[in-house]
């Protein structure tokens, strides 16, 4: 069996690869060339957690996974991640398990390349200006997967912590100097927003963190929180008001994110909105982006598929490259 | 995270620490003490095989864990395990994956345990001689067990393939030489049960193994295969005529294996007949044997929280014996 760290991943596996992974993964999935059981969660009430299983299987891979994520959030007071995540992979053609990997690094690398798939997919060429709103786990990969498919001169970051999108700016600024992509504190919501070509947001807000009708015509937004029905990034504007609308899956989204959730229960949208699966784009079932002043905008949720999907691709580049731990097991 | 592989659990795990286990799991579960949520399936056409996970929660061990078996019987032509399995601890308390180990080991010793369990309960206590029906992977630790509980003479083994019980004899007489005990093939299904005192059957017979008109009074039965509706290993005069039924999880047997459920649906007896589970007569709600005469029969099909607690004992083990292999993951 292999064992695969963050760092074994990030020596194998970049970006572009992940952006690749991610479309060949919407594509299946959207193509209906995958099996996703329900996912089990079980509740730790003593410790405030809860434990999710989620396994899905690609036959064309042969590739069978589950991921496991645990949400404590009570760790952080002991220091420790309070979402500590493994993926495991087995063998499609015997059964075995083969490799177990750092989950966290994981799902990072794969939630900032869904987003790059739809920026590569649906945003303008020449798209100049991004705004990211977080500063948390996922937000280094959102930033990254933004730059990785277009040429952008500045990206403005916004979160309601000043002193610490500081600090986030700057050590982006760092790790992704090769991009030659200033990367900069926003005043404000509205400053983040206003000239952006790109948007994406990254946060666990309950509020929607900017305000839709700021949002420059031919842009492409990104929204990837609100993950629960409870939370809300984007405002009942952006919602009735983006020409065209792309999720990773429908169902998925229209079952767990407050983004559709409320405004279709309050009855200002219906699903009649949604022009359909990214996957469907990728295999030109249904068109993306036709003009260049269309606002476009892409929902994520997250699918098992993915999760098997790049696993198996960093897998296989690991084992190309002899990079990880071999144990007998 | 600690790995650990067969030979590591046999250092620190012996067959009467997973029978002390198996009473302590029995207990947990007959108390209605652990989460078991339905476990997943996931059917693997191209390769004629299928993976399930399988997960569960013991609260008072703050132990989450799941174990990932896969059925590929055609694994067998290409040399490889056709039931390759897998058992992955969480810590209960902050969530994250602790422990990784042989899932086919763990469960051949839980399977042997439970068999134990019950022999050492229910079995007379001044049993002399033994019957083992099957050879197969479940075998060898069906039998330790049986002579960890009770001190016999000797252990008559039978099985289709007169050959492969041969080899079996003569591998089980030197592995479990400590017993002092003579592991003989038996002439016949009928020679190895006509007197025996504790009989257990491990086979994946579609077709009752022996006649149960031949068992001896005062018998003990553990019927350990059996776990799908078309298996059947007892005859129908057994399941008629046994004094006391147990089971490991009524629920479980009653909707898993064939020799409660062919006999119920031809309505020969209902589940009336059965005494309740093995953890109840170990917390003292309901009795065990009664009367030295009396023919007692444990059917077990195998329960997940069984997994669960002897992969946390052994991982407790191992980690104050400092035994395994740590990796940074």
């Amino acid at each position: 069996m292999l064992i695969l760290n963050k760092n074994d991943i990030k020596k194998v596996f970049n970006m572009k690869d992940a952006i690749d992974a991610a479309k060949e993964a919407l594509l299946i999935f959207s193509r209906g060339k995958s099996v996703v059981p329900l996912r089990t969660n079980i509740d730790i009430p003593k410790y405030e957690g809860q434990s999710l299983f989620m396994p899905a299987y690609v036959e064309g891979l042969n590739s069978v996974g589950i991921k496991i994520v645990s949400v404590f959030p009570e760790n952080a007071k002991k220091g420790i991640p309070s979402v500590p995540a493994k993926m495991i992979l087995l063998d499609g053609k015997t059964g075995d398990v083969i490799c177990i990997m750092d989950g966290t690094f994981l799902t990072q690398l794969r939630t900032g390349a869904t987003s790059g798939a739809a920026t590569d997919i649906l945003a303008n060429k020449d798209s100049r200006q991004g705004a990211l709103f977080g500063t948390g786990g996922q937000a280094p990969s959102q930033l990254e997967a933004m730059l990785t498919v277009r040429n952008l001169d500045v990206v403005k970051v916004f979160a309601t912590n000043r002193e610490k999108t500081q600090g986030f700016v700057e050590k982006m600024n760092n790790e992704l100097k090769r991009f030659s992509t200033k990367i900069i504190a926003a005043e404000s919501a509205d400053d983040a927003v206003k000239d952006a070509d790109i948007i994406t947001t990254a946060t666990t807000s309950k509020n929607p963190v900017f305000n839709g009708k700021l949002i420059k015509k031919g842009a492409h937004i990104n929204a990837v929180g609100s993950y629960t029905p409870v939370m809300q990034e984007l405002d009942e504007y952006t919602i009735q008001n983006a020409d065209k609308i792309y999720m990773d899956s429908k169902d998925a989204v229209l079952s767990e994110s407050g983004d559709f959730i409320i405004p279709i229960e309050k009855g200002l949208i219906d699903d009649s909105r949604i022009n359909g699966e990214l996957g469907e784009v990728i295999s030109k079932k249904i068109e993306g982006r036709t003009f260049g002043d269309e606002i476009t905008l892409y929902k994520t949720v997250g699918i098992a598929v993915m999760d098997v999907v790049t696993a198996y691709k960093i897998y296989e580049k690991a084992l190309e490259t002899k990079t990880g731990t071999f144990i007998d097991l």
